[in-house]
């Protein structure tokens, strides 16, 4: 599939209508190259009307028709705006009350004087929160806007779209409310401190786009003094999904995670988790990279996760560039950056070349000049097939982790995530297009929810058993 | 209005058909005083039946109701709730998408990769936050659990329940999104460093049920260290209610802010903003009066509010305990205890005494008890005419205040809406049972925004003017 290159605008603008009618200003937009898709009439006066026009441009040829338009006689530009601005207005998501107080007697049970027994009862017995209150299905999304999507130290006030939009599928594709917090600190202690003392409302926490690496400290420290499930979802969520996608890669290519050879690229705090989560899978053979190249055990790195790693990874010791210890790799993992992967080291991997290449938005290899090389590729853009994206795994993984009241979301319940997520696509369906399932299918949920419950159960980490599981 | 005395309770029983019928087991609970209202079957067996039946019982006889329930042969009680537990399970309130994701291009609009345009420009301009987030319209309704209603501090799981019905009424009444948040800290610098650093997304800080004297030191460093509305709501709300009820009570005796003399009971943190938003209405002879008696000027008190308050109050320096300083007094505000005023004092004050008798659940006198004494009563109860209720003040200030994008809330806003919130009552309409409009009266909100904004406009504070102030 291309890559779009057209988007849809929506201009307005105040037509004198002695000066010039609607018909000559559509004819002047269809010239420029603008393909009218609706218009409406927002204010109409005995001089002049206001019109929006949505005009469906090609991207190119934007600033071109504006100019046409705006050297219109008779015509005023009041505003152009996108549509994906539009749906941003006044943000996306919103708080509802479940029920309407109707009257002084429902306002007498839901608020005062009524309330006060059941603050007493939770006073009582504090796990009656879980029951009594929105703590059983709400999870706090937390960010400190330090490595939002690919842009980068961006801050609080411009995370909080992301914060939103994941909101909204949390709640859309898993029924769990989800509450935007973005932090005005990027202070590791403060993060800390701050998420713990928010905790009592949320069942659970959803850490996000923190950057490497205090969202390794911030995270591990939350597990250990928090009692409900802290998730970074940019470590495990992609991390997931990865494995998800390569179980069914390697079915495919007839491969076992024992016998592979897996080079990962970019050891940020995704790198770190995919890798991790690969080795916790059976894989052996993992040489982790980065810029300077293969982590090798005995050196000693700056940043405390790559010695953890290095110890635990690259069992033969293989020193060397990216392109150098690609020799023979049957997997490229990539979470770095744009245009590192070259044709040439396509073509020193092993027969039947899996590579999954996740910068964004812009991919390590661009998948059409790698597709004649390789057999199975991935990306995280939607425009290619085979997307690894990580709202395959967040809404299902807090789904469960939020119905058994788990105290945490361990190894045994990310693997049985991947799992559930690489289920969803059967023998029959799966190919080289076609190794995870889309983040539309409604089994996703289903699958990662009940084995996200099952592996916390078994774990010890439930506190409570669903009724589909007693 | 006489005191609620009855209950609705929900009883889940398992009924074996074959030792008692459905009709045996109403009779019994028609003869032990209850009133069937509702009866659903749940589950249906051969040899059993699960029912819920939903019965009026007066509230002494509920234990003995069942017991004998409990005594039948072949009935066993599984659960017993009241309508009041039923409204909490889960949680009272919910976030939801403002749209439907419905396909991959939605999704491309609202999440990645569309957002990060929206993103981008809000790092380039943070003030488009406000249009391009739920800053707009969302407040944090923030409290520490230490001084929740009448109970005290019963910590902040326990604090949840009322935070999330006062989202309800935000939501119904004035259209703001509140969200819930219950600290798990009762340091003061802690709770100002956690609400600053969770700022970012609201567009203003409802503070709630914390105790006094952190208090006031809490809001006040906020108000300073934040460019967003804060408000403590349990100090200005009751305050500016105050003032609405006591400005039309003063008109039915024909009396002027100026020229009588208040009596306030109670100094914490409802007392001392009553007392100055008094101050500020134009009241000169206001007496405060906590345990020990009257403050007066060059005291030396423990806490710097109460020293703050001698300061600028009681100019004929009274001195003495409640009882002596009512004498000739026009009005006793109470925010203090149960049962603290007496028939006698009653008979101290001067001709057609008002007393605002707001300690809860009890107030200060019984409102029968004291009716035939005064000429104007009112209290915090819903059973009684005149309630002094926060909920007619917080979802119009803050409607207001979002909208024009207020940085703060001053005293002028405040008075403003006492004002307004008094204005609902006409003067046709205003009498001694009738001084304050019903929480469910639609004029509140929208006059009461109205005023705050005009308010906000004139001193400065509002960074938008909105569409009908134009």
């Amino acid at each position: 599939m291309p890559v779009a290159t057209s988007s849809n605008i929506i201009i307005r603008m105040d037509i004198q209508k002695a000066k010039i009618s609607f018909g000559e200003v559509a004819v002047a937009i269809g010239n420029a190259g603008g393909d009218i898709i609706a218009t409406d009439i927002i204010h109409s006066g005995q001089e002049s009307a206001i019109r929006d026009i949505t005009v469906n441009v090609p991207d190119h040829s934007n600033t071109e028709l504006l100019k046409r338009i705006r050297d219109l006689n008779g015509v005023k530009v009041i505003n152009v705006s996108d549509r994906t601005f539009l749906v941003h207005l006044g943000g996306k998501i919103e708080m509802q009350p479940k029920m309407p107080i109707k009257n002084r007697e429902d306002l007498s049970h839901v608020y005062t004087p009524g309330v006060a027994k059941v603050c007493k009862a939770i006073h009582e017995d504090s796990s009656k929160a879980y029951s009594l209150t929105i703590k059983r299905n709400t999870v706090a999304v937390v960010s400190d806007g330090t490595a939002v999507l690919g842009l980068g130290d961006i801050g609080p006030f411009a995370a909080m779209p992301v914060m939103e939009g994941k909101a909204m599928l949390f709640k859309q594709l898993a029924g769990v409310d989800a509450v935007p917090i973005c932090l005005d600190t990027k202070d590791t202690e403060e993060i800390i401190r701050t998420i713990k003392n928010i905790a009592p409302g949320f069942g659970g926490i959803n850490l996000e786009d923190i950057s490497s690496p205090r969202c390794f400290e911030i995270e591990e420290r939350l597990k250990q003094e928090l009692d409900i499930p802290v998730f970074h979802d940019d470590q495990h969520g992609t991390a997931v999904v990865v494995l998800a996608g390569l179980l069914n890669a390697l079915k495919i290519v007839g491969k076992t995670p024992e016998t592979i050879k897996v080079v990962v690229a970019g050891i940020g705090a995704a790198g770190v988790s995919c890798s991790k989560m690969l080795l916790a899978a059976g894989v052996k053979n993992l040489i982790p990279v980065d810029r300077q190249g293969a982590l090798v055990a005995g050196e000693s790195y700056p940043n405390s996760m790559w010695n953890w790693l290095a110890e635990r990874s690259n069992p033969y010791n293989i020193k060397g560039s990216l392109s150098e210890v690609l020799e023979g790799a049957d997997v490229f993992i990539g979470v770095s950056g744009p245009g590192i992967l070259k044709v040439d080291d396509l073509k020193k991997m092993a027969r039947d070349p899996i590579v999954f290449a996740m910068a964004n938005p812009e991919p390590e290899i661009d998948p059409e000049s790698a597709e004649p090389y390789v057999r199975v590729m991935a990306s995280g853009r939607s425009d290619y097939p085979n997307q690894i994206n990580n709202v395959l795994c967040f809404p299902g993984i807090f789904r469960g982790a939020l119905e058994c009241r788990a105290s945490t979301i361990n190894e045994k319940m990310k693997l049985a995530a991947a799992e559930a997520i690489a289920s969803v696509v059967s023998t029959e369906e799966l190919n080289e297009q076609y190794i995870i399932p889309s983040v539309f299918n409604e089994d996703v949920v289903k699958k990662v929810r009940a084995a996200v419950i099952k592996a916390a159960i078994e774990t010890q980490v439930a506190r409570r058993v669903p009724r589909d599981f007693r």
